[in-house]
């Protein structure tokens, strides 16, 4: 079947196509809006994509995606030490913190325990997060995650392993709805949850 | 408001929100996404971006949007000459191409006449349209232009402009739903309308 346009303009659909959100028909009217707006969008967008390609990373102290490491978020000294909100995923950070609700350090866990996935411990951020309670003197740690069933499963064992520190493990309220994911609540939601949150 | 990551990732959050079926907050998915798909995705996309950027050119004959000039259409010594299609839009090119039913060569107008918008036969691609039929000896035009009110004005205008040509022009039949767009037709509705177009 012929497409009308050459292999390169076909490969960026096929590769836009490819993200959330995105099937391969709005893939390509987004790229006839791309070849439509050169100078305005597609060349910056291809700026940024390079800049983001060739400087993001991962945080070696948290887990949070930036172009510097540590993350502006760990190297910021306003934020409050002492506090440890522990989320999922790097989305679940960026929804918290766009919330300005919270003002401690964050610490990625990389996922939720998952028999069915085959995700261990070992495949998630707890020995780190274990080791920086202690190094950091952590006084308590907030488990910021989805109140899934894997997400509660999550919490119930990264409790037992932070028991030996001693610090105080506290979880979001039941404000979230059942099911419901993090990145995807409200702040009004998000503020509740974070104010009436308990100790385990 | 923090946003938890570096000015960079969040340009490249503005700029893709910018895209038709993406907003802010799907974006944000679509740069977490291509974050943890580094290699798979991110890599490709902004290598593919670059080339399209680089070499994506609108071609000199027919309007349509490739990556080399004369574009790969109007290059294929496999299609026909003798019949224009002319279409509205490069996605409507595409549309049509996809279906594989038209194995002649395209015009682009470049849009429609609109009083509304300004757009007069100047801002169209009409003289050239007429400049070619008697170049290359057209013996058909197919006016394959959306089914809408400025779609049917254009219509009849460039059936006057081409009458002193002598070339038989013929539109698409009504098999197009009214108000619809050529890009979200099926292709059995496109074939209909192709089978049983007529003199204009």
């Amino acid at each position: 079947m012929s497409t009308g346009h050459a292999p390169d303009i076909d490969r960026l659909i096929q590769l836009l196509g490819k993200l959330p959100g995105l099937g391969p028909r709005s893939a390509r009217r987004a790229v006839l809006h791309l070849i439509k707006k050169r100078d305005p969008l597609l060349v910056p967008l291809a700026e940024a994509l390079a800049t983001v390609r060739d400087r993001v990373r991962t945080c070696s102290v948290c887990g949070n995606a930036d172009t510097v490491d540590p993350c502006s978020l760990c190297a910021d000294p306003r934020r409050a030490t002492g506090t440890l909100c522990v989320v999922e995923d790097v989305a679940d950070l960026w929804a918290l913190d766009r919330s300005d609700l919270f003002t401690g350090r964050y610490h990625v866990l990389g996922g939720t325990l998952s028999a069915l996935d085959g995700i261990g411990p070992d495949d998630l951020s707890i020995a780190p997060l274990v080791d920086r309670v202690r190094r950091e003197a952590i006084e308590e740690v907030i488990l910021a995650l989805n109140a899934t069933v894997d997400g509660q499963t999550t919490a119930h064992y990264v409790t037992e392993r932070l028991a030996s520190t001693g610090v105080r493990v506290t979880a979001l309220a039941h404000g979230l709805p059942v099911g419901g994911e993090l990145d995807y609540l409200d702040d009004g939601t998000l503020a509740a949850a974070l104010q009436a949150r308990k100790s385990l």
